[in-house]
């Protein structure tokens, strides 16, 4: 740990973990990134658990030395005061609705499908079929959503763009055609671009 | 509807639309109740569907005619410049972390337990028993964290505070005996007395 520096716990697999570095990066926020693997339940050791009591990554440790968890929290705190959070009221409650939308309808069925199908290893026959439905809803009301908008609030780039993309990017291995979203497919692209990704798409 | 008065459309079964209202009620806010019933379906009526179209309770349509979904989002907008948000940046963000922490590992056990249990009836042998493991995670976490605390943040009444009572105070009805996490139980007792609830517990 490097005193005056944030240090962000964190796997390069979860999307969690890199909305977080996505934020960092942008807004030029020096830190320390300690890897900790989810697959080999290092979030479960004793040590991680005394930063975390939840055994969750990402969880940060701030410049003196105070943690904070759950990657939407995280960003937020990041983020004050920069224009990645709007400074109009209205704006600002959209974007935590759909900060609130990522966490509870879009990762528990997109990212957790991908874990199971993708590390996992699990055949599809193996995966509650509930969560192919529930990611396809998801993508279709994104994707209503963006018929008529370039990014999710405020027609720029602000924190539920950066919370949206971290596992539709991904989609892919979580058994997702993109190309059946034609205007998340475009959005994904065009917010790849502005926060500096290789694409995927 | 009202004009110059929030409408929040909620069924009263429904903790997430109790949050809203036990902030409008704390905070004095005037609002009207549409009731919109989850049992009947009511959430996919192409009319609610206009309002909201992830097709949730509860949603407020605020006094200019926008519409506000998510429960933790619309508290945060309700409660902005309240003694509800503590001013101080960290303890924000703590607040923050737990709404984000209650609908990821709170809300998806022990409401989703509670729908199957005690609206759907269904039997004990046709629910998932993942969520009863996940509820008692949750609750022994909380249980940990109130060992020495009177309220979940900075020891005051905070969002933090109503989100999470919103289905503890039902726990009972989703299977769980708070008996076995004395701490949670004075916790639900001390915010109802707070919130002028009646207590349930």
């Amino acid at each position: 740990m490097n005193p005056g520096c944030i240090t962000i716990y964190g796997d390069p697999i979860s999307g969690n973990c890199m909305k977080v570095r996505f934020v960092a990066d942008r807004l030029k926020i020096p830190y320390c990134w300690i890897e900790v693997s989810v697959l080999t339940a290092e979030t479960r050791n004793p040590e991680f658990l005394a930063i975390n009591p939840a055994g969750q990554v990402p969880v940060v440790v701030l410049a003196d030395g105070r943690p904070l968890a759950q990657s939407n929290a995280i960003m937020l705190h990041l983020s004050e005061g920069s224009s990645l959070i709007p400074a109009d009221a209205y704006e600002r409650a959209i974007v935590h609705q759909w900060l609130f939308w990522e966490q509870y309808s879009h990762e528990t069925a997109i990212a957790v499908r991908r874990f199971q199908k993708t590390y996992l290893k699990r055949p599809e026959s193996e995966i509650d079929p509930s969560l192919k439905l529930k990611g396809e809803r998801a993508l279709a009301l994104m994707n209503r959503h963006l018929v008529d908008r370039s990014h999710f609030v405020a027609d720029r780039l602000t924190l539920a763009d950066i919370a949206l993309i971290a596992y539709t990017r991904w989609a892919d291995e979580a058994g997702f055609d993109l190309n059946d979203w034609p205007c998340v497919h475009k959005w994904v692209m065009r917010i790849e671009t502005e926060l500096g990704l290789q694409a995927r798409t």
